[in-house]
């Protein structure tokens, strides 16, 4: 039975564009907004702490994020913040939402190489509005075979996704920046999980790695992919 | 050529269960939350203004709804409205996306009878995770051949969907509460499109009813859906 991979799929904030770098800014906006009222660290902390609390019910996205603000704004405060303060974290966020997109080094080579040979997905969560405006920004739209916007990256997902547009979680690779996501449930799913770490990741998406897993790959980039996918297929049956 | 229905799509908010009548239930504890700085029927007034302007960055859900009500509160009070009014807002939004889904008659019995002989599609828009937390409580999405949460109802949207789980809009209907949504654009693509109007209809949705046209339908509520269905089939080649 040919084993061979035949389906890649590409996360897409911190993978092919950035992301966090724009949540790492309003932060610090959010936090010199509320300088009087409260330390930044601490800020921070209350701030992550609103969003894991909410993540059952906002998901992944923007529009969390700034209900998210909003909350620990009144919350650190004692409802003493000013309502003009609550109209600049709504101002913040929808900067955010307008925000062009920044495409990171190497990723349409690499998208563009694979779609000439595999199946070539994006699987990512957030806010579906959001998530689409910024893949028509992108310009990639048009190389892959089919676009999964989700409200949750688990190896059920993946397994749903990758037999419903390819040969199955055993003949699919998956690549993104965060191990939690992109990289740990595809490979539970019985796929391979690419791993190419952004400088920054949300706190909320850690984990440790596989490591010496057999289906476990580490890149510092996009460039080194259809390479590896290339040497990966020469080995299998 | 065989031009039989062979796939009925279901719009979900308000068609197969209640949705505004808990937006108007926020609504009314919105007002009532600023009774002291504006009337109610300005006050909605504006919010109206606010969900229109912000529709093409919220997108439609229940997130944004909370977004464009601080944004109002905010507006409508020229920075005045307390934090603790605000914390009331966000806590109404969230009950909002905790409340229990109530199924609207003849939904159940609809889906079920025509799930027998048809391939039968959820297509609803607002936020992925939400209407995923709906379809679950539901208890009807095991009977679902696909379910499409979509960012827009257009025909583009509703010709992409028939083509990938049916055999294109030509054999497709499309059932809903919303002419704007559910019965104008599945027509527009060549489908046909069935109005089960609710009571209670977002002023963002309204439309003309294209009547007279051969493809346009209406009942009064879901349990006639399967005996219309069978009729048109039986006039079709």
């Amino acid at each position: 039975m040919d084993r061979r991979i035949t389906t890649i799929a590409f996360d897409a904030d911190d993978t092919l564009w950035q992301n966090e770098t724009f949540y790492r800014l309003t932060q610090e906006r959010f936090a010199a907004l509320l300088a009087r009222h409260v330390e930044k660290d601490r800020l921070h902390e209350r701030l992550l702490a609103a969003e894991r609390r909410n993540l059952g019910r906002y998901g992944f996205g923007i529009k969390g994020f700034m209900l998210s603000m909003i909350e620990t704004a009144i919350e650190v405060t004692e409802e003493r913040v000013p309502a003009g303060v609550i109209g600049e974290i709504i101002a913040a966020g929808q900067e955010m939402l307008a925000h062009p997109i920044e495409l990171l080094d190497h990723a349409r080579e690499a998208v563009e190489a694979l779609a000439a040979d595999y199946r070539v997905l994006l699987v990512t969560k957030g806010d579906l509005l959001d998530q689409e405006r910024k893949l028509a920004q992108s310009g990639l739209g048009d190389m892959f075979h089919a676009v999964e916007i989700v409200s949750d990256k688990n190896a059920r997902v993946y397994d749903r996704i990758f037999r419903r547009h390819g040969d199955g979680p055993e003949r699919a690779l998956m690549v993104g920046n965060s191990l939690k996501s992109d990289v740990l449930p595809p490979i539970e799913a019985g796929g391979f999980g690419v791993h190419v770490p952004h400088g920054l990741t949300w706190a909320l998406e850690h984990a440790d790695p596989p490591d010496g897993h057999p289906r476990f790959f580490t890149l510092p980039d996009l460039s080194g992919l259809p390479a590896l996918v290339e040497r990966l297929n020469e080995n299998l049956p």
